[in-house]
């Protein structure tokens, strides 16, 4: 476990693929992550967790079932409630740190496979 | 529980205080908190949690008993381990992102009367 700093945009830095998260550090039961969005992902839920998304470049919008869609950018988080049906997508490439508890999958119920989570 | 986005700028330009966080979130059983420091806050640990900062602005240099102190700046973050003994501290003022159980003291064992953690 390091005491270091993690530098966001470098982590982001060493790779480029879309939707494929990227461990950077745990909090307690957590993984920190960094991803690139770029596109739409498909709508799905986390029943037993919510999710956690802060804009670190670009915008990325946020679409519910049940609710008005939200756009975010740099310094903007949303925090997606656990059971809420949610979307994000990306116009043009965004960065993101994403919190979510270690072994949830990123792709929820949604049935697209999940990603590997790697540690970078 | 909202679903609509939270801007850590405008959250961290409604209060003035050091050393007081301010929850703009809850994710899971977590506070996410908006905190401004200055000066230096006294030495503790958190037996039964790690501790999460992110850097908006300015720069922190978190001390360690244990360990070479570390700077970091904005996008830059530090996870202290659980039972670590650390010392966050900011020449100038310094804009943070803190994650914390609900209900964690922020002060962990230092004697120091916690924050009281309100919603902002």
């Amino acid at each position: 476990m390091t005491k270091g700093k993690i530098n966001l945009a470098e982590k982001l830095s060493l790779f480029n693929t879309h939707w494929d998260p990227k461990v950077v550090a745990r909090y307690n039961e957590n993984d920190v992550m960094v991803v690139k969005f770029q596109g739409e992902y498909p709508f799905h839920k986390h029943d037993d967790t919510d999710d956690f998304f802060l804009v670190i470049e670009g915008l990325v919008t946020m679409e519910y079932e049940d609710h008005d869609a939200v756009t975010f950018g740099p310094g903007e988080m949303v925090i997606v409630p656990k059971g809420v049906v949610h979307r994000p997508r990306a116009e043009t490439e965004a960065k993101v740190l994403l919190i979510e508890p270690t072994g949830e999958p990123n792709s929820g119920d949604s049935g697209r496979a999940p990603a590997a989570k790697d540690w970078i």
